[in-house]
């Protein structure tokens, strides 16, 4: 759909910024999220546009869904989070996409959803710098979660 | 666990409340939530006591996803949210739980998370009010529920 940011970057996968890319599933397109404070966080979008899971075909949700658990799985072994933590939300963007936000040992705010550091940071320059500074160079990030991607998910990238 | 909430609850399924318990599933059991001004947010709790998904065997983690994706279906049929939200955080109990959210078309906060109202319910003695209480009374939510879900997950309840 034209008017879709999601559908508009998965036309031209050539163009998304090599540190953002991180995997091509058959389902789904993971891309290094913004706020690498949680190093590792991930946007796993949907190839198909759709915007609920129950839009999808059953063998579609269950592929998806498996791509999901195996970015999650991925990003729990490079990065040994204390916790994950997964959101479908599209609140925004309806198209399906998934939050996947590995929650670190020295997490800031560790009871709470990540959202109100975020809100914190689209207002605050300073804060907004903390946030998306990981503990990696984003490059270095990707590449670690390949090495993991490699042997969970085959040989595809 | 004996420290762990969701075990003991689980642990003596007799005594949940006639106005939480929603469904039993094979792997999990849905729960009506506290905050019903989103009609029908259900927790899905698992029946086996983990904390991250990959920490399910690939079978249980296949049949915990299909109740959420059931579980979830059966609340946009009763309801026709505006959008689902789906959280699976932990970060204050770790074990494995399924936040759904139906986001209702006349909601205050459209666009952001549902945990920034929350959090002001939590401080505020009207606004909590108004956060739990729903379009229906919480009986009638879950008669309602258990209707599509009898036809979505089968006779089992």
């Amino acid at each position: 759909m034209s008017d879709c940011p999601f559908c508009v970057k998965l036309a031209d996968l050539s163009s998304v910024a090599a540190d953002e890319m991180v995997w091509r599933f058959p389902e789904s397109v993971a891309l290094l999220g913004p706020w690498q404070r949680y190093t590792g966080y991930c946007i796993l979008v949907s190839r198909r546009h759709a915007c609920e899971l129950s839009q999808l075909t059953v063998g579609g949700r269950h592929s998806f869904l498996d791509e999901m658990a195996q970015l999650a799985r991925a990003i729990e072994s490079a990065f040994a989070p204390r916790k994950m933590n997964y959101e479908l939300l599209g609140n925004q963007v309806p198209h399906l996409h998934w939050h996947l936000f590995p929650r670190p040992h020295d997490d800031d705010d560790p009871l709470r959803p990540v959202w109100f550091a975020i809100d914190r940071a689209e207002r605050d320059d300073a804060e907004r710098t903390e946030l998306r500074t990981g503990t990696l160079p984003r490059m270095e990030i990707i590449a670690r979660l390949r090495t993991h991607l490699l042997r969970i998910a085959g040989g595809e990238s």
